[in-house]
């Protein structure tokens, strides 16, 4: 499934694989991308296009998934099951309009960004837009709860991304930190889209809560996976650009490993690398993340998180949205299998 | 009160003067003021000095200052009247942070922005944070109202400000379409402000709506003031950056005027100064609108505004709040007055 690209970056075969969890999914996921085509068009005649651009640089839909599979998993989907999984879609749809910009990124998902066809200022705008669209639909429920959960959860996400933002470059970041920032700025909104997805299908106090961490820590899984990703996968097979955490100062847990068990003239030498290195040297230090096992051990990491979200599943009746829920993790259990493989 | 600077465009002599209405404003301020500065806190310790410094830029407090006043005049000041004031002037800040960004400022009211100090990365993510949070305290009141209706203001803001910016260098531009964009950008949120305001006292439907008006006519004469200021006022006296809307390609209501009424050669002429004249014809320009009147016919549809704002007023049982209100519409009236008095 994988081998080395001419920049001796290992090379992936393919994106994460959700076809397998998506079973069931098909129908409802057809109605979520029916309600975003929906609500896009319900923008000012002048700023629907941009919306409907946004909207349609599909991507995985995985945190509206998580919304209706919760739902299905606890109890019974509902109408408003749809509502949420389209206002969790537009939040992180926002978060990565913005996000390009911060990143001055030309492509993602294998298009232009918004801020490469239109500019950095209506960008930032669109984002803005779908963020207020998304707090917007928050209140067709008749309580406070969902507008509550979410602006707290879209809150976590600016803030855990503020937080990373300013630990660029910083080499006394630790694993713990890390994991709180990507816990923020991904885990929050996985959480909230299954701790929802729970209540509104009418679960226990108890089993919200278990969804809950499910959501978080397949959350903050996915994000560790997709940090790792960037160490190892091609702009081509992923349709984002890649390998820029490193040389935007963003170090994730392969490199936090690494730096944490240096010893001797390695610490100098790799903060020389992190904090002047040119390319070579940056693609140096990730063959020598593999070669050392701390790519291998960030691997475990993640599959300590799936495992964990996994025994959560256990107390929870089975039926075929939980055993969707199970192939959510093993989806990216298995990617990462091919990740390792492109490491060794 | 005004004169002439060196390079040939008015100086004012003071900025909006709104003491008159602040009268009985103070310890309500004052109590925004302290809820600000107590929300800003409660961001994760990584973010809060961020934030505590968007929210220092303290500004006139307009939006805030609504909220709370037509409170006192429709009813009763209530407790939820200081968190409203809060989550629209948290609105507003984040409409500023990220309006820096896109503007590129390098100062407000006097200091340097968000963007400038800490790049701008951090400021999109500091005007998400803001807004987020907004949206947050909206969820502490018991109906779903407030959310509802802040939303759709934000929503309105920023998809005016899109239009805006989509409109840049656009000659086609008409006057109703700028009013309408302002009306979005901001009119909503001060519309919101006041209807709000009035709802929390427990107003009437009728009493609601009119203060809703006067909300949406008061913003409507606020942005076309600010507007026609950023044709004669002076980086110095204004504390931020001025003049540069033309040099932009924004039009707004003297140069629309100017643009409708011009007949033969001027036509040409001015359209060739607007999309590509230096700085001198720009200044030139702006002595051309003053010359014709249409600086004039500007001030005269914001006061047009300002009276239809104020005889909404006269439906309402007189107390010293609706003086403040109406002392609010004369501070910007006066205030106009100078800017006239600055091109006469």
């Amino acid at each position: 499934m994988a081998g080395l690209g001419g920049s001796g970056v290992p090379v992936l075969a393919s994106h994460l694989d959700l076809s397998l969890a998506w079973g069931l999914m098909g129908p409802h996921l057809a109605g979520v991308d029916a309600a975003i085509r929906a609500q896009a068009a319900s923008f000012d005649p002048g700023v629907v296009s941009f919306v409907v651009y946004a909207c349609e640089s599909r991507g995985k839909r995985l945190r509206a998934a998580l919304a209706i599979l919760t739902g299905g998993a606890a109890g019974e989907i509902r109408p408003g099951h749809t509502d949420l999984a389209v206002i969790v879609e537009l939040i992180h749809l926002a978060s990565l309009v913005h996000d390009d910009v911060m990143d001055r990124a030309e492509t993602r998902r294998g298009g232009p960004t918004a801020g490469a066809r239109w500019g950095p200022e209506t960008a930032v705008l669109l984002g803005d837009c779908l963020f207020a669209h998304a707090l917007k639909l928050c209140t067709r429920f008749d309580s406070n709860v969902v507008s509550r959960r979410i602006a707290d959860a879209a809150s976590d996400v600016c803030q855990g991304e503020i937080l990373q933002t300013r630990r660029q470059f910083d080499l006394s970041l630790t694993e713990a930190e890390y994991r709180r920032l990507i816990g923020m700025k991904t885990g929050a909104l996985f959480a909230v889209a299954a701790e929802l997805g729970a209540e509104l299908a009418g679960a226990s106090v108890e089993a919200v809560a278990a969804f809950r961490e499910y959501g978080a820590r397949l959350g903050l899984a996915y994000q560790m996976y997709d940090d790792c990703l960037d160490l190892v996968g091609t702009e081509q097979n992923t349709g984002k650009t890649l390998g820029t955490d490193l040389e935007k100062g963003k170090f994730t847990l392969p490199v936090l490993l690494r730096l944490a068990e240096a010893k001797g003239g390695d610490v100098d030498r790799i903060r020389a690398v992190l904090l002047q290195g040119d390319p070579i040297q940056r693609c140096e230090f990730i063959a020598e993340l593999h070669a050392t096992g701390c790519f291998c051990r960030a691997v475990a990491a993640i599959r300590e998180e799936l495992s964990a979200a996994a025994a959560l599943l256990d107390a929870v009746k089975p039926n075929p949205y939980v055993v969707a829920l199970r192939r959510l993790l093993s989806a990216v259990d298995g990617h990462i299998g091919v990740l390792a493989g492109a490491g060794a």
